[in-house]
């Protein structure tokens, strides 16, 4: 069993193998430095198949050869690439400030320590490629390019080699939309795609702990999860857990959305022991310097936040520089108004003093930051609607126009960008959605929040969420955004977090077999012919969460013995169906004689009656 | 707070109003002898709107003036509807015998006794109408079909005098897929959808305790809650406890699925205790009485069986005359084989001897029984696949074409008709199950098993199958059969049974959004009204589950003081966009006098700079 010490301050956190996994690490050919990692099932031996290999975006923590000491954090494995890159060592980086954990200047409150873990603060240099879309302009194949193109297909030239009858029967063909998803992802593929700015890789040169993952529309479906204390509730301690009990159930991307006190402190312990890129919103912290005073905001707090933020290492921010003056208005007869927090400070702050959003005019300012480190653009959808009645309304559109115009801005600035979307929206309206931020901003890739399909399930918004965050993931979505139990209700506690992230992967897996991606239906097969042989440990093994489902089946056959019988206490022995149908198929040979009968039958123009010829 | 004490026999079941709701009844205009019930919900007065009325499938279990007792079962609201009719009194109604409960003849096993509720067992006449279909086609509205119509509209002659300020502001003009919903349903309405066979009321002449229910496409979406004991599992006293359960949180219809030991006596607790149709699959208890032994199963006890439940009362029958000797083969390289209990039971039966279905053959004898006491049909899908990889596979769709030549027997007999369908299908194969049901199966209303859109998640295959049923409720699908999380995996409990519910009230409402329903978007604005305006009572008491909703926001917030504070713990007080948007709304008439100027400026071209005139 994992171990799971939360405390006050950040020291034990969960680690050990996911039931029934084993941590491997594979080198694409050719490049033995570079080590992706995956997570291997073995199944029984009566199911005389291979090893399962699944995408793994756990870390370090589910590696039992790894002693994880998070004042150390985690390797550095990008540092040898980067080290390659002509990069500039900042001589004096931005020295910490009271007002950075929203303390006043001359407060005498006892701060929580940094996380002793350093990193060499790096910065590009002007008139050399910095950002992964740089280098794909540039024709130019990175190592996070190679090991993207490598954890994307899953091992799979290693599934070819397994037998014959093991491999799919029906294979899903899929309804792409338009997307174009590959037979096998090759670096060369990565590049292209990066390079037409339809996907991204968040990866910034202060963050050499990440294991690079790639967004877009024609690789898996991704799943980003949301942490981070409030005000009322929270401590480090907490959402260093959180972040590693998120990415052990399958969180691709983590996004701290703190905005109490000790956000930096937070946020350096967060990113000194996170293997997967995280997300920011950086006007929470510069609205936190301001002592909330939305009216204090200026571009000179918000600029000094993006490179604090920056150097750290965030891979990507949440920019909210749609929300214009002129869009305010048109939120005035919504039924919720602006329930983005940076969408509502920004209106507030554009209707305040009657001027246009400092973000907006500041922009290109914004990219030449956000470029020297490789911080990738999340363009926040600050006027998403909040309830259905909202939904596709002119302030949502009219803001997605004003990001498909900065998204053009910040490629010829070489930024990596991808673009935020709702929020709740009807089913039959979803659709539009995507068709809208595909045309309006030239393939970026999309990453929306869910979004729920009905107002009226607090409580349950993980789930009125899934069933559109699956729909608009078959449309096109590259990443979607988690909803936990929690939303509208409260700061979700790691419970939720789990939840919340089982339920997302589902909805990207969904995503991926509807869209046809060629790698996606093996584990539903293993699965199903494990369900299907009743070998009970391999289905839990082969789940999402392989520790809820046997939970579940020992709740009421608890016994060692009951992992192999041929039924569960859903229906019990005699109405089992499986177990009856199993029967059937041992008559196999008997059914194939008179499947050719059929078939004969069917080809003699059905008639029962078949005249003498 | 509801009263819970399950005992081994039927005793004690939850009673109770739901949080913030009141049980009311109102008449049909010119019918002050029908007495419809709803659920009213009375907003905080600073809302200053009236209050919300729901559709109440919990019966009088909510109703503070009812007394409950199992044992004299519910009133027989009915029972002066069927006087009318000319029904026989059935003189020597069938005894029960120790096998209907799986004990051998000479069995000393105490029996659990029977409710002592009676009824008189009735059975229709030959030659003048019984069915719901017969009455319908024969030109004549029965009180079973005014009641639903008064139902369907959701008291919304009522809503109609509210203030217009409160109107939808964004009505959900819908994409309905050929479905076609009135603005608003009239018992006539009611009648020819009925007579074309696109809708049914299961109504057994022997369930006088029923407050009818529509199943059809032109009508909100249903769903259907599975309950029952297994050899393995449960009690007669637990089976109550999860149908009153089960109907608190929105049960339309529940199906009795047991198949243990004391069949025929849960079955009789339940139905003199349940308001909502009840289903079975009469072949469970006809497989108990030959002792498990499929090669004993025949016409005989099967028929037998049929009389039983339907003198019991059973409101439909799921029944599997679809499963021709010629499909099984068509099952043979299946990766999971045949996954519904009563299609392997008869595929089975079929290959043991080589001969065909006695439900195929039989079926107009069947039909003849049915229609005899206006038990509906639930045409079961057998071969639905039971695996991504088997979805809309050639077994599948051969016996979907068989129930569409079925379903034109069973009304030429004066049945009414349901058809019921997968399963597990992948997204991008959904709709097509729809279409492929609305024309084989000529437009007969669908009663659809999720479909689960993935096969890696058991313990959440509630989620996985909700996607796949909003989708198929959308596309068509009148009544949706929930998932719990132990689907796969074990016996639902009471926990699992609510979750289910709520999930799949979810699944339907996010259709009945879709299809443009025009009552349905009613709640979803009155509860996001009184979330921007942070009235969190009537936020709770509006969502599907106000206790859930209600515990998760105490959790950090407790105290009666934060009921109306305008933040919660997720935000805290500095961060809540809908606390800063409400300020800006403030300002409307400011946002206004811009909202003129901005349109005005849209108008003169949109150019920054005007040239003089």
């Amino acid at each position: 069993m994992p171990t799971h010490i939360p405390s006050s301050m950040p020291g034990h956190v969960t680690t050990g193998p996911i039931r029934g996994s084993k941590k491997i690490y594979t080198s694409p050919q050719g490049h033995p430095n570079i080590r992706v990692p995956f997570r291997e099932i073995t199944l029984d031996a009566s199911a005389k198949e291979d090893p399962v290999w699944l995408y793994d975006t756990s870390g370090p923590y589910t590696d039992p050869e790894m002693t994880i000491d998070l004042r150390q954090g985690l390797p550095k494995l990008r540092a040898p690439w980067l080290a390659q890159r002509n990069l500039e060592k900042v001589s004096s980086p931005r020295v910490v400030r009271p007002e950075d954990n929203g303390y006043s200047e001359d407060s005498t409150a006892s701060l929580l320590p940094l996380c002793p873990a350093q990193h060499t603060v790096l910065k590009g240099r002007s008139g050399q490629p910095i950002t992964q879309y740089e280098f794909a302009r540039a024709g130019i194949i990175t190592e996070e390019m190679i090991y993207v193109a490598h954890r994307e297909n899953l091992g799979r030239h290693h599934a070819a080699q397994k037998p014959a009858e093991n491999a799919t029967k029906n294979p899903v063909a899929g309804h792409s939309f338009g997307a174009s998803i590959p037979e096998y992802v090759t670096p060369e593929f990565v590049r292209q795609e990066i390079a037409a700015g339809r996907a991204i890789i968040p990866a910034n040169i202060n963050h050499p702990e990440l294991e690079p993952v790639i967004i877009g529309r024609n690789f898996l479906v991704k799943i980003n999860a949301n942490i981070g204390n409030s005000a009322v509730l929270s401590s480090a301690a907490d959402e260093v857990e959180k972040l590693v009990w998120a990415i052990r159930w399958g969180a691709d991307t983590v996004m701290d959305l703190s905005t109490g006190r000790n956000i930096h402190t937070i946020r350096d312990w967060i990113l000194r022991n996170a293997p997967t890129p995280i997300g920011t919103v950086p006007i929470y912290q510069a609205l936190e310097k301001v002592n909330g005073d939305v009216s204090k905001l200026d571009w000179y707090v918000f600029r000094d936040t993006l490179i604090e933020q920056a150097e750290q290492g965030v891979d990507y921010f949440t920019i909210h520089a749609g929300v214009r003056l002129q869009h305010v208005p048109l939120t005035a007869n919504r039924v919720t108004g602006i329930v983005s927090r940076g969408g509502s400070i920004m209106a507030s702050w554009c209707l305040n003093g009657h001027r246009e959003s400092f973000l907006y005019e500041h922009f290109e300012d914004i990219c030449d930051i956000m470029r020297a480190y490789d911080v990738s653009f999340s363009l926040g959808d600050g006027l998403r609607p909040g309830s259905i009645a909202d939904a596709n309304d002119a302030a949502q559109f009219a803001e997605l126009e004003t990001l498909g115009e900065l998204t053009k801005i910040a490629w010829t600035k070489g930024c990596q960008v991808m673009i935020e979307g709702p929020g709740h929206v009807p089913m039959h309206k979803i659709r539009e959605n995507m068709e809208k931020q595909l045309r309006d901003c030239h393939e970026a890739p999309f990453y929306t929040l869910g979004p729920l399909t009905t107002d009226i399930a607090p409580g349950y918004d993980h789930i009125t969420s899934a069933i559109g965050a699956a729909m608009i993931g078959w449309f096109g979505t590259s990443m979607l955004c988690y909803v936990t139990p929690k939303e509208h209700l409260g700061l979700p506690d790691r419970n939720d977090v789990k939840t919340g992230v089982i339920t997302y992967r589902i909805a990207a897996h969904a995503a991926d077999l509807a869209k046809g991606h060629p790698a996606a239906q093996l584990r539903d097969d293993a699965l199903s012919r494990a369900r299907f042989s009743f070998r009970w440990n391999d289905q839990f093994n082969l789940s999402l969460d392989p520790d809820t489902a046997c939970a579940y089946h020992d709740e009421t056959m608890p016994h060692q013995t009951h992992k192999s019988v041929h039924f569960c206490s859903m229906c019990g022995p005699k109405f089992c169906s499986m177990r009856i149908s199993q029967d059937l198929q041992e008559n196999a040979q008997r059914m194939a004689g008179m499947a050719q009968k059929s078939e004969e039958f069917r080809q003699s123009g059905g008639n029962v009656y078949v005249s003498a010829p």
